[in-house]
C-alpha cells in the first residue's frame, strides 16, 4: 500500500464519520424528540474529535509527506485530491485544540445568549459573548494566516470558499453597488407603474404543498429512493451524497416559502447527488465550497424556477394542487409575485437584487470587527448607518438590524460573500446553459429542469473539488467569475 | 485525574459513539431511503472500528490494571462499573481482529443468502453459508471461552446475558418441558369447550392505530419529549436512553399487532428511560441483559396488558378508537382472542405457553451446531424431528421451520434463551409487584400502567447493571429465577 493509498483510506474513514455526524445532524432537526438534545451534542462533539484525530495522527502526516515526495503520477485527480488533503491537514493542525475547544465553548453560549437578546432586541445584553467570540475567531484566524499563507481574514473565508479572498470579492462588491444605486430606483418605478400582483387566496392544506413540492423535486431529477423530504423548522439540505435529505415548513397562508424553498434545497441535493462516486469519500469528490453550493441552489430557484417559461408551467400545476381562483396563477402574476424589488431590512426575505446589498453590509463589517477598526459595542450605530448608506432605510430595532443572522453569533466569519458569490455564479452558469443547451427554455415551460441539471451535472457536479471556484467556472463558462452576467439577467428582468 | 477517571472518560466516548450508532440504526430501518443502505453500512462499521479502538487501546489496559491495583474505593457501584469495564475489555481483546472482520463478511453474505433461501424454502442454497458462520462462530467462542474461564457456548451467551450459562438454563426448560407436556393438551381441552373468539370487523384505521398506540404508550409514563413512535417493516426499540425510538407497523385488518406491540417496546423504552442517569453511558449503568431486556418488555405486553383488568380498560378505548359492534371488545372476548393456546410453526407468533418450546428446541440445535453433534446438512431434519418431539407438529417446509429466523444466519448463536428466561422473570417479578404494590389491579383496570412502572423503576431500570440477573431477581423478588411463578401464571390464565 503506497502512502498515498494510506491516506485515501484515511480520508474515507474521516469522511464516513462526517456522514454520520451529517445524518445525526439531519435528525436533530427534522426528528429527534426535545429531550434527545444534549446527548445529541455530546454524540456530535465525540464523533468530531475523532474525526479530528484522523486527521491530525501523527502517521497522517508521515503520509502526506511521503505521499508528496512520491508525487500523485499523472492523474490529476489524484494530484488535487493529496493537495486537497495536505489543505485539510494544514487548517486542521494550525490551530491549537485549546483554541478549538474554546472556540466551541464560547460559539454555543453566544448562540443561546442571542436567541434570547434578538426576542427582546437587547443587543448589549448579547455584547459581551459576542466580543469573545471575535476574540477568540481573530486568534484562529491569525493562526491559521500564516499556514495558509493567507491574511487573517482571508483564511477565514478559505474555510467557506477556497481560493477566494476579499481581494477577489471587494470590487466585484465594489461594482455591483454601482449597479445598484442605478437600477433600484429604476426597477422600483418601473414596478410602481404596474397593477400589484393579485394574493391567490388560501388556506393552502400542508398535504397538498407537499405533494407539489415532492412532485416538482423528483420532476428536477431527485430520486426517491436517494432522497428525503421533511418538515423542520429552518429548511436546509443534509444527509450524505447517495441518501440526501432536506427540509421545509409550510405555511398554510402561503405556498411560496415551501415551494421556492424546496426547489432551492433541491438545487444543493442535485449537487450532492451528481459529485464523482469514483471519488467518493475523498476530498477531491466533495462540492466545490459554499460559494459553488448556493450557485447550484439559485440556479434552480432564481434562474430556472422564476423565469418565464417555468412560471408558465408552474401555474396550472398550481391550480391543480389548490384550485380556487384561476386568476392569481397566470404567468405575469405569478412574475410579479415573486419577482418584486423591496428595500427591507433582513436577509433572508431580500429580493434578488437586493440581496447583496445585505451581503455586502456584513462583509465590510466583520472584517472591521476582526481587524478591531470596529468595537463590538459600536455594531449596531455601524450597521444602521451602513444600511442607510446601501439602501436608504434603517431598521427599528436590532432584531431588525444586527441581531438578525445566527452566524456572526455562532462564530461563522467570512460566510457571507458565499451567498452572492453563489448568486452571480448561478447567472454565469445559466447564460452559459442557455448558449449550450439547446430546448432549455422549452423544456423550463413544461417545468421540466432536468436538460438543465444534466449540463449542471456534466460541467459543475461531476468535477467535485477538481478545480477551485475561479476554474470551475472558467470550465463551465468559458470565464472566471464575471458579475455581468448578474446584472444583465436583473437588467432583463427588472428592468425591461 | 486517576486511572478509573480515565476510564470512565473512555468508556463515556465509547457509550456515545454506541448512541450514534444507535440512531443510525434506527434510521436505517426507520427513515433511510433504499439508496443510503450501502453508506449506512460504510457508517456503522466505521463507528464500530473506531468504539473497538477506544476499548482496545493499549492505555485502557494500562488504566484497567492500574484502576484495580488502586481499588474502586468502597461504592459498589463503581466497584462493578471496574469490574464490568475489565469484562467488556476483556471479551474485545480475546477474540483477534481478523477474525472478527471475517466474521462480520461472512455473517453479511450469509443473511443475504438466507433472505432469498427463505423465500424460496430452499436450505441448501444456504447451508454452505451458514456452515462458514457456525465455523467461525466456533472459532470465536474458542477464543473467547478461556479469556472468560467459560465453556465456548457459554461464552457465547454471556455476550446476551452475562453470568447465565447452559447449566443453568437447561434444568429450568427441562422442568418447563414436563410442565408443558400435561398443561397444554388440558388448556387446549378447556379452550375448545368455550365459544371461540368473535373477531372485530375491521378496517381499522392505521392513524386511529397509531394514535391509541400512542395514548397507551404515553400512559405507561414514555414522555414524548424523550420518545419516537414511527413506522418499520419489523419493531424494534432503539435509539439512546434519553431519546428511546420505537417502532410497529399497522395491518388494517387488524389492530392486535401493532397494539400489542407497542406496549412490548413500551416496556424496552421504559427500561431505557429508568436506568441510572448518575452512570449514564458507564457499564453498570446499562441495562442488565436481554433476558433483563425482555423481561421488561413481557411484563408489561403479556402480565399486564394481557390481564383481565387491563382488558376490561383496553375494551372500551378499543371501542372508542375503532367504532363499531362493541360485542368484540368484551374483557372474555379480547381475552379470548390473545390468550389462546395454540400449536404452531413460528416463534415469533407463538403464544405464551408453547413460546419456550420453541426456544428450547434452539437451544438443543445450537449447542449441537458448535459442538460439530449436528452437520449444518441435517439441520432440517433435526429440526423438524424436535419440533415433532416438543409439539407434535412438523413443517411444511423449512421456511416454516429452521429457515425462519434471522438469528443463526447473522451469527447470533446464544441469543435465544433470554426470550424464555425473559418471559420467567416477567412472571415472577408480576408475582412480586402484585405482593408489594397495593391497587395495582385497580390501576390496570384503568389502564394505568404507572403504579407497576414505577415498582419496577425501583426495582429493576435503576439498578442498571450493578447486579447479575439472577442477583437483580433477588433483589427485586426475594429469590433467583425461580419458573414457578411462570408456570403459576400460565396455570391461573389458561387452566382454570
Amino acid at each position: 500500500m503506497t502512502a498515498y493509498d494510506r491516506l485515501a483510506a484515511r480520508f474515507a474513514r474521516i469522511a464516513t464519520v462526517g456522514e454520520a455526524s451529517a445524518v445525526l445532524g439531519w435528525d436533530s432537526a427534522a426528528m429527534m424528540p426535545p429531550g434527545g438534545a444534549a446527548a445529541r451534542g455530546d454524540q456530535l462533539a465525540v464523533l468530531a474529535g475523532l474525526a479530528h484525530g484522523l486527521l491530525t495522527a501523527p502517521e497522517a502526516a508521515r503520509d502526506l509527506a511521503a505521499a508528496e515526495a512520491d508525487g500523485a503520477g499523472d492523474d490529476p485527480w489524484r494530484q488535487a485530491n493529496l493537495r486537497l488533503m495536505r489543505h485539510a491537514h494544514t487548517r486542521a493542525t494550525a490551530v491549537p485544540a485549546d483554541l478549538v475547544e474554546a472556540q466551541a465553548r464560547a460559539n454555543a453560549a453566544c448562540e443561546k445568549v442571542w436567541r434570547e437578546a434578538r426576542r427582546t432586541k437587547d443587543f448589549p445584553a448579547v455584547a459581551p459573548a459576542l466580543a469573545e467570540v471575535v476574540n477568540l475567531t481573530r486568534q484562529h484566524a491569525d493562526a491559521l494566516a500564516p499556514a495558509l499563507g493567507l491574511s487573517p481574514y482571508d483564511a477565514l473565508m478559505d474555510g467557506f470558499q477556497r481560493g477566494i479572498g476579499a481581494a477577489d470579492v471587494a470590487p466585484v462588491f465594489d461594482a455591483y453597488l454601482a449597479f445598484l444605486a442605478d437600477a433600484l430606483p429604476r426597477a422600483e418605478e418601473l414596478q410602481a407603474s404596474r397593477p400589484p400582483p393579485e394574493r391567490p387566496a388560501g388556506p393552502f392544506a400542508a398535504e397538498a404543498q407537499e405533494a407539489l413540492c415532492r412532485r416538482l423535486s423528483a420532476a428536477a431529477g431527485l430520486e426517491p429512493e436517494h432522497s428525503r423530504l421533511d418538515r423542520s423548522a429552518h429548511p436546509f439540505c443534509g444527509g450524505t451524497p447517495t441518501d440526501v435529505r432536506i427540509t421545509t415548513r409550510y405555511r398554510e397562508d402561503d405556498f411560496a416559502q415551501s415551494l421556492l424553498g424546496v426547489l432551492h434545497e433541491t438545487g444543493h441535493a442535485l449537487y450532492e447527488r451528481g459529485l464523482p462516486a469514483d471519488f467518493a469519500r475523498q476530498p477531491v469528490g466533495e462540492a466545490a465550497g459554499m460559494a459553488a453550493h448556493e450557485s447550484q441552489s439559485l440556479i434552480v430557484e432564481m434562474q430556472a424556477c422564476r423565469s418565464d417559461a417555468f412560471l408558465s408551467a408552474l401555474g396550472p400545476l398550481l391550480l391543480e394542487s389548490f384550485g380556487g381562483d384561476p386568476a392569481p396563477y397566470a404567468t405575469q402574476n405569478l412574475a410579479a409575485m415573486w419577482r418584486r424589488v423591496e428595500r427591507g431590512f433582513i436577509r433572508v426575505d431580500a429580493d434578488e437584487m437586493t440581496y447583496p446589498a445585505h451581503v455586502i453590509l456584513r462583509f465590510r463589517l466583520e472584517q472591521a470587527l476582526l481587524s478591531g477598526d470596529l468595537a463590538v459595542a459600536d455594531l449596531p450605530g455601524a450597521w444602521n448607518d451602513g444600511l442607510r448608506d446601501l439602501l436608504g432605510i434603517v431598521p427599528a430595532d436590532d432584531a431588525q438590524g444586527c441581531l438578525q443572522d445566527i452566524h456572526w453569533y455562532d462564530g461563522a466569519f467570512g460566510y457571507f460573500p458565499s451567498y452572492t458569490l453563489g448568486a452571480m455564479a448561478a447567472a454565469q452558469l445559466m447564460a452559459a446553459a442557455r448558449r449550450e443547451v439547446a430546448g432549455l427554455d422549452e423544456a423550463l415551460a413544461a417545468a421540466d429542469l432536468r436538460p438543465l441539471v444534466a449540463w449542471l451535472r456534466a460541467n459543475v457536479h461531476a468535477r467535485g473539488s477538481l478545480l477551485g471556484f475561479n476554474d470551475l467556472l472558467r470550465a463551465a463558462t468559458g470565464k472566471p467569475l464575471d458579475p455581468a452576467d448578474f446584472t444583465a439577467h436583473l437588467t432583463a428582468r427588472y428592468l425591461e
